[in-house]
């Protein structure tokens, strides 16, 4: 096999598995080919993606080591990306009654919850989290994709005790919005004592969910390394929990004026 | 830019847009090449792509043309993934109290939703969806990933009205197995009267939720273009739908036997 021809199946093999330590070895027997052969390979790729700013090949070396390609985007990228965002969501047919925004295209495209959840991603993945969690419906496209970048499991907390998932810790908590008290659930296997937990929500008013969240990490007496949310309101400024990643924040909706104040809450 | 660089980003962008038509323009811009350079370097993608059998790289011609990267597997690697999952599947273990089994863990892990995503996307793109449609909760991820391969929105019914997402079409079905009725709802604007649906589950026993997503598409005047399923079982043969495809066939299951049996539902 030639060069280009391997330059373009590592590069796919890859791009296909973010965050996953390969050996050498792996592609050295895939493609019948000298492992010196495949190191120059690899050099080749890993000096492409970082002039082009469009993430990192690490290598680790040692018995356990490989070559592992992380999502990395550059600030300015990020900017334009969340910028995109915010003109999108504040276009004003966006309102629904109630003040309102609907938003569930973007959060269930598979292109834009990839991103997003690529975002999140690289922001905590030197936190080294083991899992990603959320809470049933509209967290679950974001969180999956985060899962997906940083290479470990999707967990998911339901709102009812499910009889298909055998036996579940379930906690009780305060919404932080509504003030109304609302159920989680999690099946018992669901989660290992030492995971290290990172929370994604799409959405977060008083904090009340991801602080049901961290509570039943804390049942597991498993630790949160993180919590990650797509929209933050700007109102209430204290939120139920300290310690949170916005991408967005929302300011101000008014649907009578047709307003939507929208922007972005990093960098 | 040399060649070799040429090849590791266009093979990485390919890879991330599956489905998506780019034009040659597209690469002669960004990497500042004739488009016969560009053109030369899609040669090599292309073959490479073929001969590992590792999708399929295609030229469309025209003003509208370009490139589009399909996902494609070979017959055998489907066949081996599947078999993976019924091993992974028929672990007793799994085995939950009522003859249920434990699948959360696979269907909410990135890795293999997004391969099963896959193994339904290329065999329903002929079909040309123009959307994928699923119901809230556990056919997200599998929806998500297909939709992704696919390059089309997800759309996801819920099981009650929310008023976050204005005006919806609800409608009431039988399931199934239980034959208890249900409800499902979709927001207006969340499906357009042309489109082209996909309807992708997780699990199928009597077809009833299967079923009543076919009516919610007609309901739109929109058409239904597939139904696909991740396990179906075997028993009852008659389903509320008649045409649909499962990756998986489980035959049986005996909880005190400590018994799984599950097949291939393809090939």
């Amino acid at each position: 096999m030639r060069r280009s021809q391997r330059l373009v199946l590592i590069t796919k093999h890859l791009t296909e598995n973010p965050n996953k330590i390969i050996p050498l070895k792996f592609f050295a027997e895939k493609f019948n080919a000298a492992k010196s052969s495949i190191s120059e390979d690899l050099n080749i790729i890993k000096s492409s993606f970082s002039d082009a700013r469009e993430g990192i090949l690490e290598t680790i070396p040692g018995a356990a080591g490989g070559v592992r390609y992380k999502v990395k985007s550059s600030e300015e990228k990020i900017k334009a990306f969340l910028q995109e965002l915010c003109d999108l969501i504040s276009d004003k047919n966006r309102l629904i009654p109630g003040d309102y925004i609907y938003l569930t295209d973007i959060i269930f495209s598979p292109e834009y919850s990839l991103r997003i959840g690529e975002v999140i991603a690289e922001r905590f993945i030197d936190e080294e989290p083991t899992c990603v969690l959320t809470v049933e419906t509209k967290g679950i496209p974001l969180a999956l994709m985060t899962a997906r970048a940083l290479n470990v499991p999707l967990v998911v907390a339901r709102r009812d005790i499910k009889v298909t998932e055998g036996p579940s810790v379930n906690i009780s908590y305060i919404s932080g919005s509504s003030g109304r008290i609302q159920n989680m659930a999690l099946p018992k296997r669901a989660l290992s004592e030492k995971a290290r937990v990172l929370i994604v929500d799409d959405f977060m008013k008083g904090g009340g969910t991801a602080r049901g969240m961290t509570e039943l990490v804390r049942e597991f007496n498993a630790e949160t390394v993180g919590i990650a949310v797509f929209i933050a309101t700007e109102e209430p400024k204290e939120k139920l929990v300290k310690n949170y990643t916005t991408l967005l924040v929302l300011e101000k909706v008014e649907t009578m004026k047709g307003l939507i104040k929208i922007r972005p809450g990093i960098f």
